[in-house]
Order: C-alpha cells, then structure tokens, then sequence
C-alpha cells in the first residue's frame, strides 16, 4: 500500500485539537478495518469492515448507539443495538442493494466462532450500512458475495486506505469522487487521555456546497468545470469509535455531533440520503452470558462530554475531507467521469487552502 | 385448505367491536397474505408476506409507520419507513437468520417489477421482519431460499391459513404452538366505516402468563402440565393494515396500542424479544415520482382515533389468541412438543371460557 | 390517618411477585411521598411530591427516565430528565393547569436550599406532572399555590394516603373516583434483593373497560349504574422508583412496561389521555459537580431486568386498582357524583373478585 | 424603532437562496413577533412572544412539530406538540427560571380567549422556551411577571426589533452579546412560492468558534481581546415558521436542519446547551372541535423539501447572526461587558467578511 496523500499532507487542519498518532479510527486501541474492493466491467463496488475490537465480539460486545440524521437509507442492525446498547458484530459497510448477501456473509462469519448461536444460547444481531452507488456502480447486477464480506473482515488492520476502496468503490460526494475517509482526535481529560476516530463511507452532496475549512472550494469548482448540479441521492455512514468510558446515553450524545462536522463541509442533509452514525466505545465489554455480580460501567461526568462533542466533530469533518482528497477518479456510468478533488483542483488551478 | 376453528368458533368474543368478513387482516381491501412453509428433516420454518395493496407497490406508495415495544429483533427497513412515512414493498416475515436471505430474495422481486430502480430512479426500502424459531427449527442450517420469498408472495390470497405455516412454522408462544394469527375489526365514524385488520408472528411468552380473555388458562395449564417455566427468548411481529385516512403521525399512534392486545394476552414484554409493530394505510397512495401539483392526504379528525386505538388493541389481542388456537402441535428439537393450545387443553380437561 | 383499606384487603392478588412491606413506593428505600389536598366550594385539587432521596436532590442527582405513552399532556422536566438521565428535583403533581404555579414553587424550593444556582452554577430542571381534573374541579380558577407545593414536599413521608388526596383530589377513573395509588414488588437476583415501587396518578378511562384481575367488573358496574359512556379526556401519570442498579436506558426499558399493568386495567390508552411514566433510581447517585475521577455505574446484566420487567407490570396494575378501591366518593362539577368503587359495587351487590 | 443595521447591510449574505422581503420569521403571513423587555437595576431580561397566525389559535390549530438537538433546557408543551402534531397557542420565550411564571401568564391569556377551556372542552397545551441568561440577568430574582407576557403578545407585530430585547436582553453568544434574531427564505416549487422563516434566541458558543460565512472571526477576535474561553453554559431556540404545505412529519424533517446552518455558525452543540428548535406550518388549520368530514391535508412530494431543507439552515445561520450583528453591548454581573459583535469588531479593526 503506497502511503495516500491526506488532507493534512495539503497543508489543511480541521479544528482545534491533537489528531491520534495515524489521525485514523484505527488510532482507537484494538480497532481494524478492512476493505473488499471489487473493481471490474459492471462492477464498482465493495465491502468495508470495521472490527471494534480483536476478541470474540459476540462474547464480549461493546458499548454502542446508533443515531439517524436522515433516514433515506436502511441500516441493519440499529433496532437492537439501541434497545440493548451493545454492538455484537464488526461492523459492515456496502452498497444499497448488497445489504441482504452481507448480512447472510456476517451472520455465517459469525456462527462459524460462536457454536453456542441458535443451539444453546439465542441470535444475533449483525449490523449492515450502506450508500447507493449507482452512478458509478451496475447496483441491479448484485456483484456483492457473502467472500467478500469474509475477505473485508479478514483483511482488517489498523492501516488501511481510504477513498476509492472497499465500500467506498462507487460513491460520489460533491459531485466529485467520494468513498472511505478516516480521522481522530486526543482528548486529555483529568483521568486520562482518550481517542475519538471517525470513518465516513461519503456519497452526498451538491458540488456546489463543498466547503473545505471554512473556503467554499466546490463554489469556485464548479463555476470553472461548468457542471450542472444534480439532485442528492447520496448518504454517509459515519462510524465513531472511542475508548472513552461512556454509557450508551452519553455515547449517543457524541454520535449526534457527527451532524456539526458533516455540515461544516457544506452538507445540507438532504432529503435522499442516508446519514447515520454508529459508535461504539471499547471501554467496557460487556459478557454475552450473565454473570452472578453485578456489572461496574466506568463512564465520565456529564461535564467531560464536551471535549468529546468537540472531537467527534472534528474527526467527522476531516474524515469527510480525507475520502474526497484521496480518492482517485472513477468513471460515472454515463460515460462522465467522478472526478478526484485533487485532480479537479490542479486542472483548474485552484486550491484547498 | 381445510377450514380451520379460530377463537371464535370456541365461543370465545375479544372486546366490543364488530369484526371484518374474515376476521383476518384482509379484510382491509387491497390486503394479500402468502405462506412458504418449510417442513421437513431438521427445518421447520418459513416465509410469510403481507402484501398491502394489488398494483405496484413501489410505483404506488401507502402510508406507513413502526414502532418498537422492545428491540431484541433485526427487523429492516424501518429506518426509512418512518423517515419518509410510507411502505413500498411486500412486509416479508420469517425466521431471525434468514433476514439477510429474504431481503435478498425482496429486492430481486422488487427489482423485476421496477426496471427504473438503480437506472434512472434510486434505490428501494425492503422491508423484513423475523422472530427466532430456534426451538423448533435448526436456524444455523439457513434453510429459506430467495425462492422461497417468491413463492410466498406469489401464493398471497385474501384467504390464507394460521397457526404453524409460513413464518411460522418453527414459532413457540406461551410454551404452546404459536405462529401466524389474524384478526381484524370495524369502526363506524361518522364518514365512512373503516377496517382495521392485524396480522402477528406470535413467538413469545411463558405459559404461566397466558391469559384468554381474563381467564388465567395458562396459570391452570401450566400447573396440569407440570412443566417448568424458561427464559423467554420470544418475539412477536404485529402487522397493522387499515383503509382508515390517516397520517403516519397518527397510525403510529394507532400501531402503538397493539400494546394493549399484547398485555391482555399476559406478555411481560421480556427482555429477549423483539416485539415490534408495522402498520399500514391504504388509504392514500403517494406516487413515486414526484407530481407537479401538491398532495392532498385525506385524515381523520384526532378525536376519531379512539375508535381505531381500541379496535388496534382488541385485533391484537384475539391474533395473537388466534395463532394459539390455530396451531398444531409440532416437535421441538430438544424432543419434546411444542402443543397444541387445543390439544393441551382437552387432554387436560380445561376450556377456554 | 386512619387506615386505608387497599385492594389485598379485599382479597385481590395481582400478580406472582411478593410485594415490599408497605406494598407502595415508599418501600424503596428514601422515597417519600407528600400530599397538599385542597377541598372546598370550587376547588377539588392539590399537589402530591414524590422526592427521590433525602439528601440534597440538586446535588446529588439519581438516575432517570421517561416515557411518553401518549402524548396528551404536558409534563415540564422530561427533555433534560431524558437527555442527561438524571432527576435533579423531588417529582411534583398538580392539576393540568397549574403546571405554571407548581413549576414556580418547585423552583423557589430547590433555589432555596441551593444557593449556588444562578450564581455560580446553572440553573435547575424542574420536573412537573400533570392530569386533569375538569370533571371535579374549576380548573379556571388556579387554586393551587406555590405554598402548595412546599407542604406537599414537607409533608412527605413513607406512609402516604392514596385515593382522593393531593393530586388525585379531583381525579376521576374508569367513571369512578380514582386519585393517587401505589404498589410495589421485590425481586432476587443472584446479588440482592431489589425493590421497585410505583405510584400513579390515575385519571383515565371507561367504566366498561375496568378489569380487575381478570375479571370484567367494569362491564357488570356499568350496567347496573347504566350509565353512559363519555370520552375519556383523563390521563395517567406513572412514578416508578427502584433501587436496582441500572443504566438510564435499562431504567427506559423498565418504565415502559407499565403499558402492560395499564392494558391489564382495560386501558385503550385513549387519545385524550396523556399517559406519562418517569422512573428513577436511587442505586447510583450522581453528583452535580464534576469530580475528577471516572463515576462507575453498577448496572444488572440485561437478562436481570426480566424480573423488573414483571414487577413494574405487577405493581401498576396494582397501584391504578390501588387508587380505585381507596378512593372516596366526591361531587363531579355537574352535580353527579364521581364514585367509589367500593361503594359502588357494594351497592349493587357485586364483588371485586 | 430605529430601523437596526443586520447582516446584509454588512455585506454579508449567506446561503444561495433569496430572502423574503422582511428577512424576517414575519414575512410568513400572519407570524407576528413582540417583545417584553425588562432592563432595570438586578434585572436584564424579557419575554417574546411568536404568535403562528392572527385567528384564535386554540380553536385553529396549526401543524407543528419540535426537534431536540440538545436537550439541556426545559422547555413546555413539546410532549403534547410531537404526540398531536399541533401548535394551538403562542409560543412564547424567556429566561430559564422564569419558564412556570410565564406558562401561567399563557395560560391566563388563553383562556380569557376560550371560555370552553376546562368547561365544555379539555385543558390547553402552552409552549414555553427558555435559555439561561444568568451572566447578564440575576436569575435567581424572578423578575418577569405574568403582565410581562401579555404585553409580549399584545405588542406582537410583523415588525420588530433584533438582538438584546424581549428574551434576547439577557443572551450572550459566542463570548459577545446575543439575543434575538431572525431571517427568512423563499423557495420556488411547481406550484408556488414558499416562505420558511427562524427566529432564534442565541445564547450559546465560545468566541474562539465563532464563523460567518466560513470566516474564523471569532478566533481572530479572540486572539485581539485576550480573552478567557468559559465552559459554554448556554442554548439556542430556534423557531421555524412556513406557509409550506407539509405534514408534521415532514415539518420535523425540515426543522432538524436547524443543525446545518448552527453548525455553519461554529456551534459545537456543547453539554450545557439546551438547542430546541419547533416549528410550525400556517398552510393548514386543524380545527379544534371534530367535523363531520375527514380532514385534508395538503402536502408537497417529499422530494419538494430539499429545497426546504436548504431554507431552514441558510435562515438559521442568518438568523443566528443577524443576533449577532443587531445586539447592543451589556454589562456581565461580573463587571465585565458582553460586547456587541460589530464594536468588537471595530475596535479591534477586523471585519465581517
């Protein structure tokens, strides 16, 4: 893997606070993601898997919310995480109509390490997102298998690449190449310093309103590539991950302020996307089989939360910046191209700062 | 399709409304329900779909809502469906596994019947419910095919059959035979009357619970029975169908009283099941594509739901009676048996007045 | 106080869990509950505290939830008490319109032994509830003052009057007199043994709908009384207090189960009824100001909470039937008269079992 | 009134949207705005009222709907809002202690209006606001009166003043001084023109945060003032006004946007702050005594709301600004100033754009 060019490679920082040592969710101790990239005639698409942590998740879940900005999108799996505050499974990304076969690739993934399902204990309950690649990616041709799911899971590791790949194939974001982005934050607090890291899986947008720190690129872009802007039919999956001890409350309290991030790129959560958040917070392992003590959830004072709030958008904004800025250019089906920001950039002689 | 003796026909009458024709969901016009049963060595499962109305059910939205009693399910497609308020597929029901399978096997029906989805329009909301039939049938073994999703929606009929078939097959309630129960009531406003019409996947409860019409037939069975009480790891799927001119704000009132026929029967609501409810109004299409002209959504007075919130909860309570009183006996895969309410109580020489 | 005979006097067992000591609330160890009964020409109505410690409440907050059942009310304090999981206040009661007057004498309470509010802290989150009490009490007239409340909170102890006292003055439930009522249950877990107490204010439903035990007294009442049918504009309000150590959200969970002790009363939940429940727990205390070390919360194992899930169902019930058997009978504005249940079925030869 | 210099007259426009003519909530027709300002030794506070259209609004409801981004904050009469979908009073702002003064001067002026209130039809659902002005105003002192919110209602007008007034008097923002201020938006669709108006009450955000229109001229006055940054204590109400045809489903749709166009502003939406924004719809009046016929609700095609979706945020930041840029400096109880955006920024010889 050539190292990619990130957002701050350009000379851009996002917010006020320290990133983690690889400014990526992975920065987050025992977090892994992996990518299926599937990129062939017909077929541009993929699988991206985020692990929370590298024991047996069913056995030992974390604690984790999940919260709808827009619900034009059709997550597996939030029903029951919010009842029981918990993630069971890594957590899968894909393209819309790939959400059946991923969910029946992570359901064998997980019975295969846990003999216990379905004969002495109960279910489980694997969590699927998805964007609609449609403009680059044939979504009526099903490309997706259940290998690919066991092939992103596997693969996972704490450096992976961003922007087109895995999931993040076929997504368009702002009118131009969109996909896989990643970022984090230290926060010190007076017990400890924790991380917050952020994936986005980027598909939404209008040229036109992509704003990079405040300077509104995709205005001066798209006055210069001369393109007409088209209805949003996009999404983000934003998956948060920390190891700040929080309860579940708390943890949805931070998963909202993905919102702020989002918007400080020029997002207005239109009405055809799908824009979800997931977290989960390894703090706490939670044993599938009830023990005979009670359980003991560490968690921080309400007051603590708002360097958290603050690093959650943070990461979120420049993960968003990180996909644009390292995914490469995808033809769109029509026979247009999604074109990669950095390209579009240079060609026209303009600039991210 | 033999016919078969429902509560009724026992002489047992749930609350004070006049029923439907068929005292089944399909009283409300336009309903279908179709069954994919599976039974044979090591699976006893299956397929149930409700189908909302007889045209193009993406094309021709209804409007639609859910609501969560207790989210210990992995039902999809509720996350759009209240964002955007409306159903655009068949409601697939069937055993906790195979929710990766039949939403595969939705979107290739779907697919077949709208050549526009993934071309020049986006993408479509499956909507899949399940309940954990793991008692009875070996789940691990992922015995429903895409096939098998075709099958029971093209089978849909207004007369179909209750007890052990289709989804429910393999469904345990109350320590007895459950599965698919069906009911359905009138209201006479000052309009029109209207039909409220409910359809459960009844897969939950301990036996010394039950409750039949204020009559504590479980506590009596259980002491006959001798049998001991175990961890409820049930769920129930309440399916809501009406013609009643609604708002999805008020139809989500309506389905949330499915929590009054529910208790009735004598659920604690237990930690381990998904009790969820999907309702639905046929009462107002909304187009797919978007007209040039306002929509106009016809609805009830506020004060006309009370009719409906009764009605909502006395069609709950006798389908879920419904499904008791239906269901055979079948094995469960520990050796013993998954009785029959009927049987169970003749051979112990109690009623169920 | 004399003795007030409650709904075991007569006989009646609601459930299969033993009850606390004083079967009410107050069994919950530092729960106390206060009346101020206002009774004269033109004004039925008062003020009942339910204060969740004797500590000072502001400072050291317990954890909190609530639950709309239905909507038709307005009860002040839920956005805070939901959003940071915690009650800062004793938990006031009072007539529909007089939430502004109550809200005012609660805040002079808590500003009152809490000098550093407004100065050099926040502010406080009042938390009020409300029924209404039309069909008794001029509600027009505001009778209810800020003294009101303090008496109510000083007056508060671990035994309490139920019936026509405080709050539930003027209430009126199932066509009868209903007001205040309580129950608890005890439930052992491996670790301990927990207590889960509820207090309604009970001011719903239709005379034929009233089920007690099973048992469709309502029905037999109301042909005798013939008496007609009128909309139920009432509401609930449910207080459930515990000292099982849970999270917010597995406290969420519990409260929401007292739909099934409402349903098994007959409850339609109807559209005019705001039927509210606000839990708390007194197991973990947070405090207000930021320590600077992590809080633990000892929370049960999510498959504990079956047994809480049953006893908040059990102890509603009970409290709402509770509140019928103790309530006197009390002039209704329009020269009726709103009726014991006692007296009513001892009038026309009836029994309660 | 002298007409106040806004953010326009700076030369700064936000968004890419057209204002209506008054850039104010009051261009949707029949919203009117009055204040209540109270400024007097002890006492820098006040109360406004936004009244949703000039017929009796409890007899004529009009659809609504309140979304809670944070809900630090206490606000009245959102439970029976989101439960009915409907606003039937003013609603009304002021400080946070001052929220049960002002339900019950609500109260007081509805039922003046409504003789039938708790006689011959039920109670009335008042919507109060607040945020904590407690740096400017000695909250602890309970200075605003029932009279106070007559007077609010009674001035109310289609013109009115920004910034330090009614229950802006009190807000700091971003470390200057805050208050009221409004902006509105008009949207072209197939079959008309839309108004979407916001009014906020800005009272939240560290200086250093501060943007406008991408510009980091928070952090740059900062840097020239020296100032300490304070824990963010503060809220934000946003109230969203149209004559858009929408269901409340879709109203909630749009008001959740508020989030786009405060994060635009620099909010990091913080623990402390209670950000609330309701919304409401004057294209349907839902009237409050049942008809005979079934209602109609007119409603645009839900692709209609991008559009919508733009508004809000583009009228939210301006509005959020407009604050900003019309409020006089204050005095802080501490002897410090609460400066006003534009002296900040001349003295320090920086600009807005």
């Amino acid at each position: 893997m050539n190292r990619q060019k990130r957002l701050r490679d350009y000379g851009v920082r996002i917010g006020r606070l320290e990133t983690g040592v690889k400014n990526r969710i992975t920065d987050v101790s025992g977090v892994r993601v992996g990518h299926c990239t599937i990129a062939h005639e017909g077929a541009q698409t993929g699988v991206t898997a985020v692990v929370p942590h590298q024991g047996n998740t069913f056995q030992e879940k974390v604690i984790a919310s999940s919260h709808v900005l827009n619900g034009f999108g059709k997550t597996l799996g939030t029903v029951q995480l919010n009842e029981l505050g918990t993630l069971e499974t890594p957590i899968l990304l894909t393209n819309t109509l790939s959400v059946g076969t991923v969910t029946k690739g992570l359901i064998e993934y997980i019975l295969e390490h846990n003999h216990d399902i379905g004969e002495t204990t109960g279910t489980v309950n694997p969590v699927v997102g998805e964007c609609n690649d449609m403009l680059i990616n044939s979504i009526r041709n099903a490309s997706v298998s259940k290998e690919d799911v066991l092939e992103a899971i596997e693969e996972s590791s704490t450096q992976f690449e961003e922007g087109a790949v895995g999931a993040g194939r076929g997504m368009v974001c702002y009118g131009l190449k969109g996909g896989i982005g990643s970022s984090s934050r230290l926060i010190h607090l007076d017990h400890d310093t924790y991380t917050i890291g952020v994936l986005v899986l980027a598909n939404f947008g209008q040229m036109e309103d992509l704003m990079i720190n405040g300077s509104r690129v995709g205005q001066s872009l798209k006055e210069k590539m001369d393109q007409n802007d088209e209805p949003d039919r996009g999404s983000i999956m934003m998956i948060v991950a920390t190891d700040l001890p929080v309860t579940e409350r708390q943890l949805n309290r931070m998963i909202k302020r993905t919102s702020t991030g989002l918007a400080r790129t020029g997002s207005t959560i239109s009405h055809g996307s799908g824009d979800i958040a997931i977290g989960f917070s390894t703090a706490t392992k939670i044993p599938h089989y009830k023990p005979t003590t009670l359980l003991s959830i560490p968690s921080v004072h309400e007051e603590d939360l708002n360097a958290a709030f603050r690093a959650v958008g943070e990461a979120t904004e420049e993960a968003i910046l990180n996909a644009l800025v390292t995914a490469e250019s995808v033809p769109l089906r029509d026979g247009r191209i999604a074109m990669s920001l950095i390209e579009a950039i240079e060609e026209h002689g303009l600039s991210l700062t």
